[in-house]
């Protein structure tokens, strides 16, 4: 059985990955943990104690190969292949997120995107056709979809939850200003931008 | 001097408030740690031992009074007054969260809006018109704005931190896919879907 890693190590392994990425954009090929804490306002001593949790990935002395440690992180996060994801409302947020160029090399695709509204069902919003979220469950069944992410308003997302965890999904996204409660193995995060300022305004005078 | 509260315990107050702040919608008059964390799915222990950092809220037996707890919560996060708020970026991401609703009641009015691009400029959108960025700092300095959001393509965002720093912003909630690098007493907090979508992957087959 693997060891449990905490959930706070997890969280910045996307964050490592994505300077990594940028790194090899700009044509890098080799790093340190000092040099990556830097970027990420990060000490070095962090970033090599949640990487030595996974493995040995540099040399001592050498630091680290970018392009070789952006694969294996990568792995760790099984974003090495491509995971389907659907978008449910296709309001401004879902409509941003449909837009949003910066899943394509991170693992992601957008697959679908629904609404109930019949003024939006079946308008085209760059690559998509918006679907009508009442054949969202068959659909994202069909299409064994595990990710999704919820952009509906805080009334109907624990509906639209519901039914997304009938359809299989396992990891939900979740955009709408309200707390969403699925069953056990299925992963929730929220994104919920006062949530956020608010965890600012904390330290502010 | 007051005691350091780690910023994770932080993190979870903009949770409850918005939790609380339902539950008073619902008409409700008193809560339980009980309740909160079944609505939460965080166990009751830890929300007791989280608001017991800041004092005494509830009585043994009686539960919280849920109106009296969201004000004390309120005045903790320093969201007891409105924190006027400015956008940097009128593509899609930045006009959905200047038309999002979901500000008003939580602390925060979004007061202006920016974007670089004379097709914007000027332009009407909801109850904004888009201002030039190249009077920003000057209008964020004269408003004296201390919180943005940045929804600026990711070449752009360290370019608009800085001048958003030196027109004395203190918090940004940062949009761009990058990492933003500040002086010491600006916090910065970061949305990318990538990132968060990244963090669940982990735990998937």
């Amino acid at each position: 059985m693997p060891k449990q890693i905490p959930d706070i190590v997890i969280g910045r392994l996307p964050v490592y990955l994505r300077a990594l990425q940028q790194m090899a954009q700009e044509g890098r090929q080799v790093t340190s943990s000092q040099e990556l804490g830097e970027r990420l306002g990060i000490s070095a001593a962090q970033i090599r104690k949640d990487l030595s949790q996974f493995g040995e990935f540099g040399k001592q002395g050498t630091g680290y190969n970018i392009e070789y440690l952006a694969d294996q992180v990568r792995e760790i996060l099984n974003v090495n292949k491509v995971w389907d994801v659907a978008i449910v409302g296709a309001g401004d947020i879902g409509r941003a997120l449909a837009g949003y160029n910066g899943f394509n090399e991170r693992g992601f695709r957008i697959k679908m995107i629904f609404d109930n509204a019949p003024s939006r069902i079946g308008q085209r919003h760059g690559d998509f056709t918006i679907k009508d979220s009442a054949t969202m469950k068959e659909e994202i069944r069909a299409a064994g979809i595990k990710m999704a992410m919820i952009a509906v308003p805080a009334a109907y997302a624990q509906a639209v939850a519901d039914q997304l965890v009938e359809a299989g999904v396992k990891a939900i996204l979740n955009y709408a200003p309200v707390n969403l409660n699925v069953p056990l193995g299925v992963r929730v995060l929220n994104i919920d931008p006062s949530i956020h300022l608010q965890r600012m305004t904390y330290y502010l005078e």
